[in-house]
């Protein structure tokens, strides 16, 4: 009767708690029923406030010119949330993002976000920045090729190069420019602008596929990025892309890739960085009031142990020559097909203290295995932030030490729609996260591959779709702050990041309630 | 410059609580980067044996014969994780339960949790209880008209009656034998058995959709069960379904709607429980290895305060002449379109304390909405437990306060499916509370709609998708405990309970470890 013996257990051991704080849970349950009215409302607002208090944000104390603003966001925002629940069909959080991409851009609420200052994206890769029109624009540059099997209608290689490039297995080479004048532009733009992105599948079979489609656009991509001048070009316009959407920061994450060009030059990673530190030295002339950019040197994780070494051998390298632009250390691609971090636990300790770990971890629904076990790892490896952490509601140990440690969890919820990690986006777990205050960033990891804006889409989502209704303004500057905060900045250059993010932001509450009272004015003259 | 004060506030208080705990997160966060990776492994292996110990079940020490049978289960779990991981697309619990439900009959671990002892069923509503077999079989007998529109094809009530029975609007009556006649008897069955339950729609236009098809149901099978004989059948009938899948105890929410019969006999309330009290007695004289049942009393939610003033009554009389079998008190109904529990504060406060609640709560996903804030009126109310509960994690100090006073969630996985909660199991928010050790039963609300089994579909979905990996017969037996633990019934009929369950379980696990021996014995012939 073992069950009895535990069940007898459990129950005295219930009791003694119990009684140790000075009550049952039945009496203090009873005792509950035993209040009037009027003293249950004032409890249960006192209880409704504490947990109001605990939402992220709410700490913050909005100026009155703040206020002002915040009543114009949350008249929309409710309206917004009002239509959805008269007919959740048409909310757009409840849906996919290819589906409501274009009615998100009418809505008042993205409109404001898209206008915001919106601090900085922590989290994205290198080579998922751009806009689709932006990249159609680089395969009309002279002398690149194109590799196509099935006479033509399968992509799966662009390359530079004033003669035919290298054969490939399984495709044949053609002149891009030929392409276009066989099939037309229109055509061979709209197969290229769907092959450059996941559109249209909103439901893959599994994320297992959704991750291969995500990683043959990648692959598809490199012979385009990765020409020397093409390099510096998308940086600068992903900088400008991002700038014009209200970022002004950008830590990104890069393969630090080998370059080419069409004169066989050998460029080494150290050429890919210098080319991106001479490029955003250009973009900060060009824009004095950006705050700036850095690079996690994030190689493919499915690797062996030599691979790791090889890779700790290029950090430190890229490290001492740029110590300023390369922010630390990650590891990327799928984890299920990856190795978990406790494979690398000797090579990765090696890695000297000042270069930070900002690790991928628990992008996956797997509870219990050992890709999602990897969130343990980050953690005590030092990690300085949580990339995606999608499963951390399953690591309530983890989620404790990380709001001790002040780990920020960067969440990019677009992009765990699309790989198949969520569905509804009021069913996303970093709803848990607001509501008990962690530590979070928001950021858009891939943009360019689902169209969306570099940030705006995503603030959107996670303001209307995942937040508390009663998340206001404060939450929106709170994400703002999160930003800065935890970058990998310095305290100093954080205070100077601070002082440009506040005069953009200074400004935009100024023209939101300057439209708004433009808007009241004719009614107001009419009294 | 606001911002910037507040942000250097935030920055002094991180550094001052770091400084309390001796140490920042950086230099904690560094400082593991000294451990040597072995010490470091160490550190990891506790870690990971701590959060281990938190999850459901974890704490249970299994006995010699029990350590067995549990090789024998986590063997076919980790087959089809394995399995699953390698194709994702074919891992049941990621998919909707109409595509899999014949699947998961298939499974090894379906068909060994099929014969466990899983204890009671607490959340489950009396007219969903019953197979659609059934169902179609009581449409067979005398005298039951059936009220159709469109020239046959939509049947919107069903009615027992000597005469054609009292004209409605939108249909017409007729005897439901002679529309067999006409159209064929299987024809009639498949389109009964389809407006029966919610199938084939997977994927309603939004949960509204998915609740007015579902409380379609419910009307149509008023005229068919509320018939006096067929009520007392359906009863016998539900406990013998779920009793033959290893549910020894059912704790159903009932409207306690009014019966009739052929003869126009006035039947009340108290003669529908009385039928009920009958019929149970009558089945645990057939079945005295049966624990029991017991009634939660819980109309619809969608009424004003003269509605829940006479529910009052109806509760005080019942609970009066029926003390023990009637459990408590609920309210019932989509929660979005009926009246907050806030709205019946003064009303609920002045039912008797010896009646406990059982709220419905938090089955939504509008985050801060006045239904979803039903979770902090339900536990202020002093709850014993709380039914479905899906929007918990976004109430952390509703999270809290239920543990501390050891309030139970109610949670009915494939319900929160059905009815377009959550679309991958894997995402459930009871991941979280069993990683966390909150106090839940599983259940399955109402089965009868999805052609499930009484429960072991849902506890099967429960074990391989929302629990983790690591999650053994250890989860299972806590869980089949909770549900006689957090059942309304005495300590002392839970000890009772408890021994019949625990003569069951010790047969099942015998008869595990028999098949097993008998499954091994050929080859250690040959040996």
């Amino acid at each position: 009767m073992t069950a009895i013996r535990e069940f007898a257990i459990t129950v005295r051991r219930a009791s003694t708690k119990c009684a140790k704080v000075g009550h049952s849970s039945v009496s203090v349950a009873r005792s509950l029923r035993k209040l009037s009215p009027t003293a249950f409302k004032t409890l249960r607002r006192v209880i409704a406030k504490v947990e109001h208090l605990d939402i992220l944000g709410q700490k913050i104390r909005l100026n009155e010119r703040e206020q002002e603003s915040n009543k114009v966001i949350m008249a929309v925002k409710k309206e917004e949330i009002s239509k959805g629940i008269l007919d959740p069909s048409q909310f757009t959080p409840g849906q996919h993002i290819f589906k409501t991409l274009t009615e998100i851009r009418k809505s008042q609420i993205f409109n404001l976000i898209k206008r915001m200052p919106k601090g900085g994206v922590l989290h994205a890769h290198d080579t998922a920045l751009c806009s689709t029109e932006y990249l159609i624009s680089l395969t009309y540059r002279e002398n690149l090729w194109i590799c196509t099997a099935n006479e033509g209608c399968d992509a799966s290689a662009l390359r530079f190069s004033k003669q035919k490039p290298q054969a490939l297995n399984d495709c044949d080479w053609s002149l891009l420019s030929e392409v276009r004048a066989k099939y037309g532009s229109k055509r061979v733009d709209e197969y290229l602008a769907e092959r450059l992105t996941l559109y249209p599948t909103t439901k893959f079979e599994d994320n297992n596929a959704a991750w291969s489609t995500f990683m043959n656009i990648f692959a598809l991509l490199d012979g385009l990025v990765m020409y020397a001048p093409v390099w510096a070009d998308y940086y600068y316009t992903a900088l400008k892309e991002f700038y014009e959407d209200g970022v002004l920061y950008l830590e990104f994450r890069s393969l630090v890739p080998t370059l080419y060009d069409l004169n066989g030059t050998e460029f080494t990673a150290m050429d890919t960085v210098r080319i991106y530190v001479e490029t955003l030295e250009k973009f900060k002339e060009d824009h004095p009031d950006f705050i700036g950019s850095r690079m996690i040197y994030a190689p493919i994780r499915n690797t062996n142990t030599e691979g790791l070494t090889s890779y700790i051998n290029t950090l430190k390298e890229i490290k001492e020559k740029y110590p300023d632009f390369v922010a630390g250390f990650d590891l990327v691609g799928q984890e299920e097909l990856g190795r978990p971090l406790r494979d690398f636990i000797d090579e990765l300790l090696t890695i000297p203290e000042d270069i930070d770990f900002y690790f991928h971890a628990g992008e996956t629904n797997w509870f219990g295995s050992s890709v999602d076990e990897n969130l343990i790892d980050a953690i005590l490896l030092g990690t300085k932030r949580i990339g995606h952490g999608f499963g951390l509601v399953k690591h309530p140990v983890v989620l404790d030490m990380l709001k001790k440690l002040n780990v920020a969890i960067e969440v990019s919820p677009i992009s765990n729609q699309v790989l198949q990690l969520v569905t509804d986006f009021r069913n996303h777990p970093c709803s848990h996260f607001i509501a008990d205050g962690y530590p979070v960033v928001i950021s858009s990891d891939d943009p360019s591959f689902w169209k969306a804006t570099p940030l705006s889409h995503d603030f959107y989502i996670a303001f209307l779709g995942i937040a508390s209704q009663h998340s206001d303004l404060r939450l929106l500057k709170k994400l703002a702050l999160n930003s800065i905060q935890y970058s990998s900045l310095s305290a100093e250059a954080q205070f100077d990041a601070l002082e440009k993010w506040q005069a953009k932001w200074d400004q935009f509450i100024a023209d939101v309630n300057e439209n708004e009272s433009n808007r009241g004015s004719p009614s107001q003259h009419l009294d």
